[in-house]
């Protein structure tokens, strides 16, 4: 490992900066990037990017010092080799906008990830990811969960990290979002809190809102209230139907995807319960 | 009348533009703009700025000729004289953003209104009233609906055209909304319809929300449900706390009630169900 | 024809819109859209939708009639079948975001346009138009003129309408623009007229903007002065490296060509001068 | 003092956040908001906010120690006292918005300032600045530099910390621009580096552009080229005439106006060059 990220979370207390960043300096490390915050005067939270320069001690010592820092900070410390690139699998049914967003951003480099399955419970989109050369697998949905294990199954195969749903328009059950929970990733076509569930430019058109939005968010059991990553919004006016919204949203939900997986693959977000902290690029 | 505005609304039909610009054009009034709208390929609805340039007929034959042709497609025609200044009435409390973004634009002349009274439930912006030459009245909100008796003799007494709700922060009876039924605006602090009540910026970052918004409507008995005239929003972080979050929404209400009482005062809302067509300026 | 696109331009004088309404009334017309635009008072600017509902008269006589009213108010007509789609040929390097956007939202019916031909002077993206079933041609660019005469044989024998330079990073000559003239649209990455030229990012860095833009138009004799299309622009901060606004640029490139595009293609552009009437979607 | 701002522009090294934050630790002071930002990998840039808890030396200890560690890492350090809040010089012509929008922010608690004096080249603004209990002089411009001498005066008198030219339509001098040198903000009614000088609007609209923008920036001798702060930008369209952009053009000023100025007076902002470093509030 020649260049690592470190998140930190603890309580609030005098001298965190100090001690990490001290040891860091001791170890040999220098530090290219770094981000604290603290919540509401009681949480502290922080992420560092740094290159190991002079490589002092041998991995193992930095990270025993580490978790010994932590355990004295009562802090929760994650370290991420940054050359290792997070495995990502996709989950889609027809709409493609969001598909070619994330598969044309990793092949360009702004998306650090290795793009390794894309199962769709349409065959639609197989074009799509095999011109990228991205395995896919068909996978339709049925009315009980089999065809979860089946998805299980090849997530499992193809060791992925993270989980993305593309506009997959299923609902998952509980033990497939626990399989991935915190590790994945929905996209809603609507600004939450508002318009949850299905039909959501419907529901925005019906109130008549003047500006129209999307969010990304962690999927937990309680749809639509997982943990919000990343919201656009545009403005609309009297003279958008409910299609115009579907097509000036699809814009926003593509953008709004490829911003909050790239949070999760540079390890920018920090959970903590119904709020994140997502650190600037 | 030298100058009006026409609204109409109507079933869509053939040739309704036609039949009112050709009247118009035989009455000797030069089109200065003109916008439209079809909504859901139903309902068609049109505004109409005009000079009248040669007054071929008295103004009792236009109105009548109007009235007729609305007669003939159905619909409803509002015919205003664009010299006639609405008069304002405004409701505050302590918060002193809003009111001074009304009376800086209606000074500036960029809201062709005229600001006649001022009533706060507390005496606190007296003086910015008194300092742009608009009477104020302390009218302390009671237990009871006494104080509403007051203040509906008050915007009577100013022959108010439309009421604003400059962040005022007492929930107004059934009977006072309906004195004011589609004349009567209120500010948001919320981006409607999530985080309805009071405490919007609480409940935003307690959602962790990355964008907050501001809404103004029209007030109906069901509070925060009301057709919306005007949105804005802007994006906020994890680093935004409840305190940042109303410091940034502030900006947004002023800006938001601006917009949309600028609207109203010129003639450009018209409201159907629970949706507002909003022409530009 | 069944249904039609009228744009209209011609000196503000009363009576414009009773005309034109009147006889598309009197020819069995229903208008679908209408709006209008007087510029400071002088120049008037129409665009109308509509469907020959009764087909009262031969479509001859119908443009007989437009003639002829035309010729009265010293009016520029223009008559567009609302089915016929207009044919793009593309112009690209190595860029792929400009051309992944043109061709998902042509594909996703976001853009009523058949893109005939994408020509490239290197042979990178040919893999991207060909998973598109769209021609591509590699003409790579010379130091002469060559180059260019083969283009516009392509072009020609593709019978196209539009070229639209999606991130083509090499200058035409005169020549060229001429045989296109109003009908070939660049991407600019920098937001014009600031930041001419190449390296508009770098331009920007050095600066220390705060905002950085795209910017769609028109491509005339002198470079990135043609008339303006669309903008598009988001907020940076000295955070951004020249990288990183050159990928945050990228985002708003491809948004706001699209945009321009859409509306070339819906017949909702007029030029007049440097400045374009640009009429709502 | 009890809390301090400080700031930090040195060569990257490594080591830097670990030798400050550790001296901090060991003064007994705790870090409340951290900052830092590497420019180009070469320049390091840190903002600390942070309480003296245990004050365990002196003052002039802290700043010896702080001196010392400077000169080590050959940096620049600069150490505010939070608790004083800098004093404001406001300069005027006629038109009003961007005053009230600092008035009423320093009233509401949003800029922590003390605004000293308000000077205006014509007396048009006087009952605003006095309706706030702030200072008006009246200095009108003559054709030579007596009144820049009156002015300079009035603002000494005033130990004036920030200028502050609220649409202040006059060219200043050299001298008096060097007497606050990084210390004076102006606002741009332009999206600098496009449209310099005045008549920033007419030029805007004859440009034929989408977005118009506003710019507040630091005075330097050459007019327009000085360092920004803030921009802030709207969309336009072909319906905005001059007179419209200037109006939604005030909006953007007072509101960049205000931003920059929060900035400067939370000693946020760190110049080096022609770029800023504005740290987040």
């Amino acid at each position: 490992m020649k260049s690592f990220i470190l998140s930190v979370s603890c309580p609030d207390q005098p001298g965190i900066v100090a001690r990490i960043t001290g040891l860091l300096y001791e170890a040999g490390c220098n530090i290219l990037a770094l981000e604290q915050h603290v919540e509401d005067g009681e949480l502290f939270f922080m992420r560092i990017e740094a290159d190991i320069v002079e490589s002092r001690w041998p991995l193992g010592e930095l990270r025993r010092r580490l978790g010994e820092l932590a355990g004295n900070l009562k802090a929760e410390f994650a370290l991420t080799d940054r050359d290792i690139r997070p495995r990502l699998g996709v989950l889609v049914s027809q709409q493609a906008a969001c598909l070619y967003e994330l598969l044309t951003k990793q092949r360009a480099g702004e998306l650090a990830t290795d793009i390794r399955i894309v199962i769709g419970n349409h065959d639609t989109l197989r074009p799509v990811a095999e011109s990228f050369n991205v395995a896919f697998e068909h996978v339709p949905s049925g009315p009980g969960d089999d065809h979860e294990a089946v998805m299980l199954k090849l997530l499992a195969a193809a060791e992925v990290d993270l989980v993305v749903l593309a506009r997959y328009m299923r609902i998952l059950s509980g033990d497939f979002v626990a399989a991935y929970a915190n590790r994945m990733i929905n996209i809603h076509h609507g600004f939450l809190p508002a318009f949850k569930g299905s039909n959501a430019y419907r529901q925005a058109w019906e109130r008549g809102v003047k500006v129209i939005g999307a969010t990304a968010h962690f999927v937990t059991a309680d749809l639509d209230e997982g943990p919000i990553i990343a919201q656009a919004v545009t403005p609309v006016t009297h003279q958008h139907s409910v299609a115009a919204m579907t097509v000036a949203g699809r814009d926003l939900e593509k953008r709004v995807l490829a911003e909050a997986v790239k949070a999760a693959v540079e390890s920018r977000i920090i959970l903590h319960g119904r709020r994140t902290v997502v650190f600037h690029p």
